[in-house]
């Protein structure tokens, strides 16, 4: 099983941990320390070792910065944490700040004192955010300073290694596209522009040289840095007893192998005044930049040259996205078959469900891992956006309400995120409106034609208009990119409202739209689509993207009011439909493809 | 008559006057000059002093730069004047170059050659225009410098003077804010930091001091500059004998008044080490933030602070847009009754067209200028977006065409700005299938419920995908800001791919796609849209914006193909024409109205 349903949060660590780290800062001649719940791999999914946020203060949430003073500590978080970190922190020690509110260096600007000395840990923090610390120590009349190690490693007595799994190939015909053949291609990218380019985050390195790894939970990445050159070489860093001789066999000749211990050395022997780097400054963590600049070099800011040409997947990725999705869809059915057969029973809660997708999934023989944990929202708890479920909010299933459930495999050809929205018992009139409207934006994104530049924020409004009407939205994107047994969570592509990159052939972006009822119930239908190549259209001048869906299972008629869809829309749920069974009910039990000819059967115009 | 017809183009000028700028040039120590189609006031239109370039070079277009070095020259411009400078120019003399393939500064880098010094007129680019020559300049070894005075000025025999026509006051009637209360609340949005702002804009100015121009044509600019300071005093600078006594008494008493000639000695004045300016980088001549720099002060880069709150229009300004969109659509309804009943007789032509139109709207009695040359295109010049009839263009009118015509008349209480596209004869099939789409994003663009910090480009698409379906776009955008008897080109609101401002209520701005069939027609349908306040919708969680429509004239229902629209989109029409027949009806003529009648009836379903 790979999700776990407790609740780790223990305000209590604070109370104990907070003095402790405070002695060790006195030790260390520092007046203060500002961290994050982040590691010096810049992914959003980190190991124990880097858990330093939780294991200080309780909070387990994805994103906080904590700053300690002498006297006064802090907690940042955005809107998703902001009930949450109330209850996993001692409030007395620890002030929970909303980010929105107030910015670590605003508030750094309220309370630092002429002459104190702040350290930071510069493996957790870009340049940019940097920055924006100096410039309020500065205005304070305190210094900022990059401590060599975090202090809270001192004083954590039991802490983590960093972890240690083995870094396995990820095979040709699955990558589709050679190694080598990627490293030249990216060299050949900047080349004109830089003499070498430094790469953090674990899935550009994975992508870059056909590797996978297991060291964080939810995505299959590797822990490591590369530097890669103008002339192709380069160099992958990692701890080295992660290299099995298989893996070692399938790097391309142009690769050198170094522990991450070496950094220093090799950026040393890389670099000088006549060199030029380009560095993502929005990623590469300031401990780096610093290695580099010192060696006199010029920096060139410019995103990560693996994050555009991973984001468009090659023919081989996407037939791998398209059996993953097959085999998820198998998952999805007996899965909402159970669940309909379950329904009237009244036993269901919200982790029984999870456990019972996990086992259909698993069942497939070929999960890897989830690719987040299941989001699994019974009533009132759907409405909740970011919502995982513990022991102690597990909620069972109310006859005449929704559940809500966001998920999805990590499959060695693919990863799937998918949404569905169910009916426990009889819905009422206002849910059907609402999870129509949610499945006309849906639609509307999923149909649309669009030209060659085409950014994700121009399309964005497509999937909100029917709710924006009746003066209802959702506060989350339309849709994010996702990568090829990679992360879940991929840019540059994504239709939102802060959506700038222009969508490319080959991008692969969820479209899930939403509605939250606070308190009652919520609504997500979550497929994913692929921008496919743009085409001429008869009769037309210019060629146009569309989408084609990747996702295969049923959408909830008996949610759906029929009278507020076009016969467009009623056309495309039907054709969906007729093509989800045609595609998987030869592979499903009797009682589940029943179940799936029931579900799927078309909807008449009212 | 405010248009005229006639073809300045001249290549004529450049075998002339090109070698006396070499001349000039050579006495002035210089290897070669840079300079553009623009004035010290950064508008869109420019008063006939500014024409250097097209005097020296014969190109009439509205942007362009022009390089002369001693053995070769270039002229840059986009793509709407691609075509029509190859004309224009004497191409043998001056390279044509479209500016989207290269850029004046990657031209400079190919051109010149170590040891030269280039000039360029510091009044006519902005710092980051600047910045980007002199790292071309840097690039090849040669020095840029600014030249004290335009070296096409010293050659220029006949060079107008600066317009010297008086600045009047706009009332409070129509302004609906006290100059003195702008004063104060600008100051207060730039206070904490900045101690002073320049102002270089004509439509900033006049809106902050409530004063209208005749400085140049289109528009009721002052040449003005004017330094605001955060105390809310204010410098306004011009030719003082524009300023007769009333606009004296009528300016608030924290105003200063001084020459142009003063400007170096009121920084001086104003400025110094210990002060903070703000500066519209995008806008600020680079003559005047040279000035402020030596002084040593610290620049802020924002843009000009008069840009958003006059974009916002209040309810007088409204109410004097909604009195001039009447009068405007009694002048259009009487015109395109006119057209209408001339079309039989084959005798209408381009220019008969627009003088027509311009003595309609003259004959109300209130117009003060046209806000723009009006667009008369008939069959295949209706596809050229940007065209003005010429002597030598002028086209009649075929039957069963179409007639594309773009216009907009500057009242004391308002600018308007409208197309209609109507038929000669009798439309085909693929006219009206167009013209149906083109209708289709215009009302959906206009039914659009949006919720607060919308920007542009989340509605643009809206307008376009009736056209995207079916592999066709228009390009240019579909909405941009309309300024309160000012431009009719304002920002920072815009509806397009590139409209990054939030909406406003109270943002006026237009609605007009369109489709163009290269060599055959032009569509476009464009009304006025002002964004209303938020309001709740019944059962909503959000207040949401809507549009409300300031234009009123019929859309031609002859091309109409009324299968292709919703009820919904019928509806609005109906709906529409029922206002505009109820509002113009009763002050028409007989025969006008009865045209009307006809041109507003109910539209049935198919």
């Amino acid at each position: 099983m790979f999700q776990d349903f407790s609740n780790a949060a223990n305000p209590e660590q604070g109370r104990q941990r907070l003095p402790l780290l405070r002695d060790q800062l006195k030790a260390e001649k520092l007046d203060g320390f500002i961290m994050s719940r982040a590691d010096e791999f810049g992914g959003e999914d980190i190991a124990p070792y880097a858990e330093r946020v939780e294991w200080l203060t309780g909070f387990t949430g994805s994103a906080a910065s904590v700053v300690v003073l002498r006297d006064k500590a802090a907690i940042f978080v955005d809107g998703r944490y902001t009930l949450q970190v109330q209850d996993q922190v001692d409030r007395d020690l620890l002030t929970p700040v909303a980010i929105l509110e107030q910015t670590v260096a605003e508030w750094l600007k309220e309370n630092l004192q002429a002459g104190e000395v702040i350290g930071f840990d510069p493996w957790l923090y870009t340049q940019s955010a940097v920055e924006k610390f100096r410039k309020a120590c500065d205005e304070t009349g305190a210094t900022l300073v990059p401590c060599a190690s975090n202090p809270v490693d001192a004083i954590w007595t039991d802490h983590p290694s960093r972890p240690q799994n083995p870094i396995i190939p990820h095979p040709l015909l699955l990558a589709g596209e050679e190694s080598a053949d990627k490293l030249a291609r990216i060299a050949q990218s900047f080349a004109s522009k830089a003499d070498a380019s430094f790469i953090t985050q674990g899935d550009s390195i994975a992508w870059l040289f056909n590797i996978r790894g297991s060291d964080v939970a939810r995505a299959p990445l590797p822990l490591a840095f590369a530097i890669l050159l103008s002339n192709g070489a380069a160099y992958l860093l990692t701890d080295l007893a992660k290299l099995p001789e298989e893996t070692r066999a399938h790097l391309p000749g142009s690769v050198t192998l170094a522990s991450f211990e070496e950094l220093p050395q090799i950026i040393t022997t890389l670099s000088g005044p006549d060199k030029r780097w380009m560095l993502d400054e929005t990623i590469v963590p300031y401990a780096v930049k610093s290695m580099i600049e010192a060696t006199g070099a010029t920096i060139e800011k410019a995103p990560d040259p693996c994050l555009k040409p991973k984001a468009v997947k090659n023919e081989a990725e996407l037939a791998g996205m398209r059996k993953a999705h097959h085999r998820d869809g198998l998952a999805m059915c007996q899965f909402l078959h159970w669940i309909d057969a379950m329904a009237p029973t009244d036993t269901l809660d919200e982790i029984s469900a999870v456990k019972a997708l996990e086992e259909f999934r698993a069942s497939t023989g070929c999960l890897k891992d989830l690719s987040f944990d299941t989001i699994s929202g019974a009533g009132p708890n759907g409405a909740i956006v970011h919502y995982r479920v513990t022991e102690d909010t597990n909620r069972k299933f109310d006859q005449n309400s929704l559940f809500l459930v966001d998920s999805g495999g990590q499959y060695p050809d693919g990863t799937t995120d998918i949404t569905r929205t169910v009916a426990i018992g009889a819905p009422d009139r206002e849910m059907k409106d609402r999870f129509t409207r949610v499945l006309k934006g849906m639609i509307a994104l999923t149909l649309a034609r669009f030209p060659l530049k085409t950014k994700g924020i121009q399309l964005d409004t497509l999937a909100r208009q029917p709710l924006w009407e009746i003066g209802l939205d959702y506060a989350h994107g339309t849709g994010h990119g996702v990568g090829s047994y990679l992360c879940c969570h991929e840019g540059p592509q994504s239709i939102s409202k802060r959506g700038g990159a222009e969508l490319e052939t080959g991008n692969v972006l969820s479209n899930e739209p939403g509605y939250y009822k606070t308190g009652a119930w919520g609504i997500r239908i979550e497929n994913l689509i692929t921008v496919t190549k743009p085409e001429p259209i008869a009769g037309g001048e210019l060629p146009m993207h569309a989408f084609e869906t990747l996702t295969l299972c049923p959408i909830d008629q008996r949610l759906i009011d029929v009278s507020l869809l076009t016969s467009e829309e009623i056309n495309w749920l039907n054709d969906y439909h007729e093509q989800v069974f045609a595609e998987l009910s030869a592979d499903l039990p009797d009682d589940v493809r029943a179940w799936l000819a029931e579900a799927t059967k078309p909807l008449r115009a009212a």
